[in-house]
């Protein structure tokens, strides 16, 4: 019984019989349909698929496709196939294809519109990316709050075809301000006698619209809510969003910290459609900046350069040392951000997290100092060994404390913790690598004779 | 009307009025009352809190607990309030309870559940942790396929308080074998007399219980879906995983994922709570493995000693050429894992992906070695600048190839790609660095007088 519409849609495709795929396509997922025509991409193909389905099914097919198809296919589509596709698409999902377009074509598409679509379209289009407004959907349930269940009930019944849930329905009102929330749970237990005024529940957890999108996600997953409804300043209802917008809001927020822990910026989009220029663009700016941190490791190094040129043998311990501190540093960092994303870690706890990890990051040292010094036992003189070891503890120790430190510094500044990615700390905790380990080699060796 | 519970319960412990505390009580959040609680952790304030509410709000806040004082309060309670909760927890929360209790304290507990609590409760804890099993409720609702909708409304009605969702429903035969799925948006918008059997819908997405947890949350946030049932090898339904369980799982998969960019292991319950030999042990492993690989490095420093004693200038600019071809491999590398937990880029992308970014690199790579020409320039002998120039080309162009492909070799070998972590792919940069900017300075300075 496991359903797996994508196989069977290439099969039928494969086979050819224009009467089977048809019939097929009534039953397949539309995010099944929406990944064949993703990952088989070819604009007439695409657009002769979508024309065996009824508009509605279109629609939603369309709105779960990538965005550099959608743009393509819509470019592609005469404009009153396009504006009737815009009609059956659920608010939010219009909303972001309408801004794909260019002028011309958007312009095209909203002279077909109604006057209530045009207006609902641009007031969606107009909220910033990354917000709750430019998530949020306009197709919420609402009820008049002087009615009872059982109007209710017809009510939602009448109108469900066109809501994206119905499953929470908003109270307001005669100025759409919203007063409360009833699940349908609610309705169909309650008496159908019972008013609406007297089961709502009042305390409702709500958005605003310029609120980041990642707030809204975090509430809903916080609260295990279907949908929360968005509110203006002066509390009318102007929206709603949903649990599946809000996993994937997740999904693109895991997404943007997951490259930023490695200096990547913002890329719309995904790696596979982004241009080479869009993907040079993203990473060159953090790449540059860290060539010339770098250059300080260097300066460490043309400063020992006579111990360095008379005990050319150090140079064996070099990599592993400074590399040691700068990969359990990106561990520390990499712990405390996403612990911060989580919110599983505050701001207040930089000193308890801080007092852990130095019993940690000795513990880490000591081990690492330890297989290290087993190497160095074989390899060279054994006045090397105390060196080694000594500078691995020591590195260790500061990389850890960079690593854990610097995430609360940058959230103390108001900066995004994440900016503390394993290639910052790394090249934070190099520059101190070179320093504590010529400088311990340097005082152990002027008290002994060269290696 | 914006709703903090939290803030909101802080102000009234501290008044100390204990009926406005009750009465409040009733009003604030679950995961407010969970999050107040687990932030002043304290044992016998926390069980004077929970004391003031019904026991069904008890359960869910119970649930909504960190693992560590969930258990630390079940430690402390009576057996019999123990057992109370246990009865008023959703099922799938209470299996997760159960398996925190020593094994006294679960013997005590089981004895005062009865049968078919028992029962469900012994199945559900015996999946093992990060399945489908492990996170799936039997709190589902289910109908006759006989009935009309007017028999599924009546059933659904006297059963909603036990049940996780009544927005699906499972139709199920007298074997309990799943026919098929009714929403009750479908129930509220049909007529009463229509056949379940005709208006359910039979082609269902399934889970199978041994499914990896991550699997779930990808085909609820694929698919849009409020619930997915669960069904054994015969098809017969075992239970149901919910949206906001496959929220709570995205959460936990990405943490893992972002830890492993960073080599960081497995750690249940978060940074926070984790003791100091819990979060040791989850890092020392990678950390010693790359002390060792980082021995080439040093052998190839070693290899070029001579070199670099006669021209020890070259050492400025070691650590940031080596540092780049790193940054460089790990963007590449988390962009290609990322794109892959995403389904964005799939194994038979790699010779394409490879493509795009040899062009990206190239460019990178370009930008960099001007970035750092201009430094030279300043700094030393103009012999060295072609020589420095030349090996942050190549450098970035080999970390790039290193990031793009070990991904997918990792997932060639059925590895996860996450373990291509940024420290990884430094580490084989640095080697590979090493070896092509010493060679290219032999290489040229044999041909000029030394710097």
């Amino acid at each position: 019984m496991t359903y797996e519409g994508y196989e069977h849609l290439i099969d039928l495709v494969a086979q050819g019989d224009e009467q089977a795929l048809t019939a097929a396509l009534a039953e397949i997922p539309a995010a099944d349909v929406a990944e064949y025509i993703d990952q088989n991409f070819e604009v007439y193909s695409a657009l002769a698929l979508l024309d065996k389905m009824p508009s509605e099914q279109q629609a939603e097919v369309f709105g779960y496709l990538r965005p550099n198809n959608q743009e393509d296919l819509a470019s592609h589509m005469e404009v009153g196939v396009l504006a009737q596709l815009f009609r059956d698409m659920s608010s939010d999902e219009r909303a972001d294809v309408y801004a794909l377009l260019d002028v011309k074509l958007q312009d095209a598409v909203m002279r077909r519109l109604a006057k209530k679509e045009r207006e609902d379209l641009l007031r969606l289009a107009s909220y910033e990316e990354g917000t709750v407004g430019s998530v949020m959907t306009s197709d919420y349930a609402v009820i008049p709050v002087s009615g009872t269940v059982d109007d209710a009930l017809k009510r939602l019944r009448q109108s469900a075809p066109e809501k994206e849930t119905i499953y929470q329905t908003y109270v307001v009102d005669r100025e759409h301000k919203l007063l409360g929330v009833v699940s349908l749970r609610q309705l169909i237990t309650m008496a159908p006698s019972e008013k609406i005024e007297d089961i709502m529940t009042r305390d409702v957890v709500v958005l605003r619209p310029e609120m980041p999108q990642s707030e809204a996600a975090r509430i809903i997953s916080r609260y295990d809510l279907i949908a929360i409804p968005v509110v203006s300043d002066d509390d009318v209802l102007i929206g709603m969003v949903t649990f599946d917008d809000a996993m994937d809001v997740v999904e693109e927020e895991d997404t943007d910290t997951m490259h930023k822990s490695a200096t990547v910026g913002k890329l719309e989009g995904g790696i596979k459609d982004a241009s080479p220029f869009l993907i040079y663009r993203s990473r060159i700016n953090w790449l540059v900046l860290l060539v010339f941190a770098n250059i300080f490791s260097g300066m460490g190094m043309i400063y020992f350069e006579d111990l360095i040129a008379t005990n050319i043998a150090l140079l064996f311990f070099l990599p592993l040392l400074i590399a040691s501190g700068g990969n359990t540093g990106a561990q520390a960092a990499t712990l405390i951000v996403r612990g911060m994303a989580t919110n599983d870690v505050e701001k207040k706890d930089w000193l308890y997290m801080l007092g852990k990890e130095l019993m940690v990051s000795v513990g880490l040292g000591v081990t690492m100092a330890i297989a290290i010094s087993t190497v160095a036992f074989f390899r060279v003189d054994p006045v090397i060994i105390p060196i080694v070891a000594l500078s691995m503890v020591s590195i260790v120790l500061v990389g850890s404390i960079v690593g854990i430190l610097l995430p609360f510094l940058l959230k103390r500044l108001g900066w995004d913790p994440a900016v503390a990615s394993a290639p910052l700390v790394t090249t934070i905790a190099d520059a101190g690598g070179v320093l504590i380990y010529f400088g311990i080699a340097a005082t152990f060796l002027t008290m002994s004779a060269p290696v």
